[in-house]
Parts: structure tokens; sequence; C-alpha cells
């Protein structure tokens, strides 16, 4: 089973997917309005997006011939959530570290 | 030229590898000990190290026979960043949404 993790953390190691984002945060756009600063043919652009909506990270719309697409924001969160966590663990062992050592040099002066 | 983040997000698109660090957010430990609960083949596990270490995620030291792995904070650092990045600048276009919409009552009501 592939976990959502393992398609979003793989959807956003690529520069053009996350130029992709980043301009999404600020409101969706036509597939041509994202293609436009890549330097790349369009099919391969397509596909790139294609990575990102089998990632969960977006989705489109079409009107007529302009497809839209729009970013979702709940797998952001949840691999935000992911690495936030490891932090806090981290943090929170360098914290009992220093707390070992505040008290092991305390114990020294004794 | 691949960049960090390219490095960081694709190595932690694998579960086995994102156990690690979640392993080695309690502290370093030696290979054995993190190769111990994942049921495949040491050679196999090593190369997950190797995409860790290489990612700059981990960095390890042998003294006589034992290899011992240590978690790298700042490419975690790094990568919660460009996330949250992204998430503030999407709920910071929603904010602005809904404060356009609130006007556009207001006006609607006067």
């Amino acid at each position: 089973m592939t976990n959502h993790l393992d398609l979003f953390f793989s959807a956003i190691s690529d520069p053009t997917r996350r130029a992709v984002i980043e301009r999404l945060t600020r409101g969706p756009a036509a597939v041509s309005e994202l293609h436009a600063p890549h330097d790349m043919a369009l099919p391969t652009f397509l596909k790139h997006l294609k990575v990102l909506e089998n990632a969960g990270l977006t989705r489109s719309t079409k009107k007529g011939r302009v497809r839209t697409v729009h970013i979702e924001a709940q797998p952001l969160a949840a691999a935000e959530h992911w690495l936030t966590t490891q932090r806090k663990l981290w943090e929170g062992r360098l914290d009992r570290l220093s707390a070992l050592a505040e008290r092991l040099e305390k114990g020294g002066d004794a």
C-alpha cells in the first residue's frame, strides 16, 4: 500500500512541482498560466501536474477549453504535521539532555 | 543542479526511511538496532540509510565494529519551513477572500 505521505513527499521532491505549489498558494490558475514560466514542453509539464493531482495536492476543473488548477490544503498540512512532530521530538530530546547535564553539574558542585 | 529540498523530500518519501527518522529523533542508534524492526535484507536497508545520509538527514560514526547513526536537524527544519510558508500563504489568501466577502456583504446591506 502506498502511503499518502509517500505520494506527497515524492510529488514535492521536484523543483517544477514545488514552483507550481508556490504559485497556487496565491490562488487557482489556468494550466497555460502555470506552464508559462517553465522552459519545458507542455506534455512534460502536464505530467508534473498529473503527479501533483495523483498525490492529492491539487485538483482541476474545466470550463470550455480552459483547465484551472486549485491547491488542496489538507495534504500540505498533513506533511507539515509529520515534520513538526519529528522536530518537536528531537527538540524534546535536546531539552532532556540539557536538563540532565545541568543536574549532573549541580551534583558535581554538591 | 539538485536542490537540497529535492534530495530531502525524496528521502522521506519512503516509509522505511521515515521510520528511521522517527526512531532517530529519540536519539542516535546503531545500524543493527535501526535494522531490527524492518523485515528486509541488511543490504537493502543499508541502501535506505545511504539515501538519508546523502540527503544530509543523517550522519554516522564508527567505533570498532559498531556504526552509529545520528539525525541532522537542519534539513528537517528547512523542509518544515518550506511547508509552513506555503500553508501561511494559502491561509493568508483565504483570510483576504473572507475579508473581501465581508466587505461585499456590508456593501450589499448599505
